[in-house]
């Protein structure tokens, strides 16, 4: 593209850097932006910076969080015995919207991907592996998505735990296999969870 | 959506307000970011408030444009008595692209819609007219999108400029009605600048 301002070809090459966002479609934001008051470019680029600088995640369950302690593992009603492991927020927002999962979660951040060069040291798998050998974890349910990805940071998870007893899940998939987990209907979703089956069972397909 | 965190749901609040991005698609950008290094988003951030503080627009074509007059208006080689009537930045480039049109151009910002409260004084009709009237173009080529809105705006300045005996015409449509400038190949739009008609003609359709 050939841009007759040096401003407009900045913007647009910094904004087409975000996934799914082409030079055009980049373009048709910026000048989208450039038609509205100054004033809500100036509130995106300083929320877009707030978040960054000052985004904390729960010391408990590394969901994203302003606070230390999650509004979820900060609340005395809900079950901290039971954890679910999620990818990410997304995830926990999909299955809270549900209304029918009262216990913790635990929020991985990730999915191990050699691809991608992401392996278990990135992800929060290690806090959630100290929890469970402290005794302070009854069960947990698997709940990423069902790809190559998820399968693979599931089972590195199921032989960390290996020798603590404790109780495994997988949410039961009534959602087809490879969909992702924020997409799919509350209904099915919050299905789903109550009927989760032993992990161990969930290899055997 | 319920988010835990008020910065992020701020974030995905502002990231939203653009068009085409829906609060699902806003916080997966969002989190994208979060991903990346501080740098990418400070970037970001900086590129988008640097361009709509300092946007300037080029005082002959009203272009966008870094320089008091861009780099077409200041070029010798090209020819400023035909001058085509663009919506905006957008159209330049995808004319620009087909290497077929050596003339200035006229960039209005827009089209007359009064469904979206736009009028012609929010629109740059005005200098054109006024450059006509200054005899200093010979030829007009309308190049707006043949919707509702560019032909009530073709219509509009074909109606300002009467009695002035300026030649009218409009870019040939090879191109589908409706359709927009910015998606045509650069053959058919390159052949439909070269196939221009008479604008009285255009009107007999
Ligand atoms: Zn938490
Ligand atoms: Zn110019």
């Amino acid at each position: 593209m050939d841009f007759s301002s040096k401003l407009l070809e900045q913007a647009v090459d910094e904004m087409s850097q975000l996934p799914g966002i082409g030079k055009r479609t980049a373009l048709r934001l910026v000048l989208h932006l450039l038609k509205q008051p100054e004033a809500q470019t100036e509130q995106l680029a300083a929320a877009l910076t707030k978040l960054r600088t000052e985004i904390k995640l729960c010391s408990n369950c590394f969901n994203i969080s302003d606070t230390e302690l999650c509004e979820i593992c900060s609340n005395p009603n809900r079950i901290s015995e039971i954890v679910c492991v999620v990818e990410d927020i997304r995830d926990v927002m999909a299955i809270e919207n549900t209304g029918q999962y009262r216990g913790h979660y635990h929020v991985l951040g990730g999915k191990i991907s050699p691809m991608d060069g992401i392996g278990p040291s990135q992800l929060s798998i290690k806090p959630l592996v100290e929890k469970v050998k402290a005794g302070k974890v009854e069960e947990i349910i698997f709940a990423l998505s069902s790809t190559l990805e998820g399968d693979t940071t599931n089972f590195y998870i199921f032989k960390q735990l290996e020798g603590t007893g404790i109780k495994t899940s997988t949410i039961a998939r009534g959602i087809s296999v490879g969909d992702e987990l924020e997409y799919a209907d509350e209904v099915t979703l919050g299905r789903s969870i109550t009927n989760r089956v032993p992990f161990e069972n969930s290899m055997k397909n």
